[in-house]
């Protein structure tokens, strides 16, 4: 039984196989009801507020299976999804799953995603509560909505910030996006000579971050714990430009962005160099960073340094400042969001 | 401005394209705190209870665009998606969409798609909480998500029947593949001759099952008024087959279906005819019907009479006895839901 096509596996009809992938799913969260096999899930929220966010995943699209293990794009979309929920400052609690596969996959390969997507959902403390696989004519498509909880008085928007408010922003940046220039290399050096072996020596890190990223439930946590809450915040996906301006925009609001304060690990700077690429560019317009960027009062800035892997990156001005990055060699240049005209880049 | 693709439209960038399309959506009900243009949605549930869906519809998969008007693909998406919330006995209430489209589609494809969903979440008070506009390589993919409420006491599941109470079926079956099979036939004839006029005569019902079928609400409202809580209740997508034996599969029952209490249509029945096709294959095998089956306890048969368009199809009977299927002729036949080993046909 290598073939999902429902012709050449009558032994197993579309929901027997459903039961069967879902079986190594656990339920851990109180608010979950019921879960896969009915037909819809059931949750008994404990908070006022339910928060809900869906993607779409399309291969060649958004994910390209020549260099993408289909455990880590598992992983991946419960990333993706689940940080569009943090981004509201709202704790994830559910998720369910579309998947829509042709004959060119087979049994394990669905495992294989599903692996992932457990994983991930583990990690988070999210139950898988959806399940549904259907046939696409070639492609492999994944579709995934989230659902998650928070009090009206944690709710974060992207619209509040206020002028002189501090803009942070969790991580490091550009790395994702390193990792992308990796992987498409090589894929470019294996379309070429098949046999040739990758050359990713010591940069585990940016392939990672391509592949594998995590959400930053952590932060959210750490947040709550210095009684911290946000006055504005956005999901970094499209990169900190889109991220910026999405805050400035819904805010109506201005601001400026230290360059020299962006934060960077030294191999993504250094791979960006090997490509040619000015490092901010990348930390501005590279996607799939998956970090928060948010503003706090100027009151949390002795609370803020408690939380790990923060850092303040610039503030909020009145909105007729527009936003403007100021360079390490003292130039003011305004911003533009690449990312906003972008449709192709958003996963 | 005929063509989405990013690169044709530079003045138009995603975010802007997304906030221009959902300016006709009107939300009206209470729990919708935050709709489109945040991280996520945000809802206040007033039931203890939130229900949440998705599917996802695929292009030359789940529907054919030589013969699908872009309006009612945007209509029957709500119907497939809120169907299955109303087949747990609970009220639909918020609604978010992604679509992903290549540049063989243009703005006004767009426009005509979301017009059919607004009409569709228009018609069962639904709002409109997320929107994603995306690239896909050729095919249109649509992925729906939707969430409703229910108290505990209301909530249904497939799980539930009890021996000798009495199984319902809302509407009339069978309709919805007729129409396909007249709407494949034209598309034959078009094919061979691209000039020819579809001959659709007099058809009209069946075509509007097939392209533009409606989500039962007002069954579960008329149930309410009755307070009749069914014991269990299934969305019949795959046909009456498959939706019975979900029902006596989690409710560990078996069940007697009379084939001449099977609700179909004359104008069903004889189109099915003329396509040398048994009618009772049909509703039980057919698919896209979008009504509900449901169980009954016998203390409402009284009240169920005053809920218009709900049939008396069968009743429960002990596991032991299996899905039978008693024909007119007074044979019994095991029931077998094909709809379980199709993976392909299940929106």
């Amino acid at each position: 039984m290598n073939n999902l096509a429902a012709e050449e596996m009558p032994s197993l009809g579309k929901y027997d196989l459903i039961a069967e992938l879902a079986k190594g799913f656990v339920q851990e969260n109180a608010s979950t009801v019921m879960g896969i096999g009915d037909d819809a899930a059931v949750i008994a929220p404990s908070s006022e507020y339910v928060v809900s966010s869906s993607k779409v995943f399309m291969e060649n699209v958004h994910f390209d299976l020549t260099y993408v293990p289909l455990q880590y794009l598992g992983y991946k979309v419960v990333t993706v999804v689940c940080s569009d929920l943090l981004a509201m400052n709202a704790i994830p609690t559910q998720l369910s799953l579309n998947v829509a596969i042709s004959n060119r996959f087979d049994l394990k390969a669905v495992q294989d995603l599903l692996d992932g997507v457990a994983t991930g959902c583990e990690n988070l403390h999210v139950d898988i509560t959806g399940l549904d696989i259907t046939t696409s004519r070639r492609d492999m498509i994944i579709s995934a909505s989230a659902i998650g909880e928070c009090e009206p008085a944690q709710l974060v928007k992207r619209q509040g910030a206020q002028d002189n408010e501090l803009l942070c922003v969790s991580g490091d940046f550009a790395a994702a996006y390193a990792g992308l220039l990796l992987l498409e290399r090589e894929k470019k050096v294996f379309d070429a000579n098949p046999t040739a072996q990758p050359d990713f020596g010591g940069q585990d890190y940016l392939l990672r971050r391509q592949l594998r990223p995590e959400a930053r439930l952590d932060i959210i946590e750490a947040l709550r714990r210095e009684n911290i809450v946000p006055t504005s915040m956005v999901n970094v996906c499209d990169g900190m430009a889109a991220a910026l301006m999405q805050i400035c925009h819904a805010s109506n609001k201005g601001a400026i962005l230290f360059e020299e304060r962006i934060p960077m690990t030294e191999l993504t700077f250094n791979t960006l160099k090997s490509f040619d690429i000015v490092h901010t560019v990348a930390a501005l317009n590279g996607g799939d960073d998956y970090e928060l960027m948010f503003t706090i009062k100027q009151s949390d800035f002795e609370n803020i340094k408690n939380v790990q892997n923060v850092s303040i990156v610039g503030y909020i001005k009145e909105k007729e400042y527009g936003c403007q990055l100021l360079t390490s060699d003292n130039h003011q240049i305004e911003i533009k969001a690449q990312g906003f005209s972008k449709i192709q880049h958003n996963a």
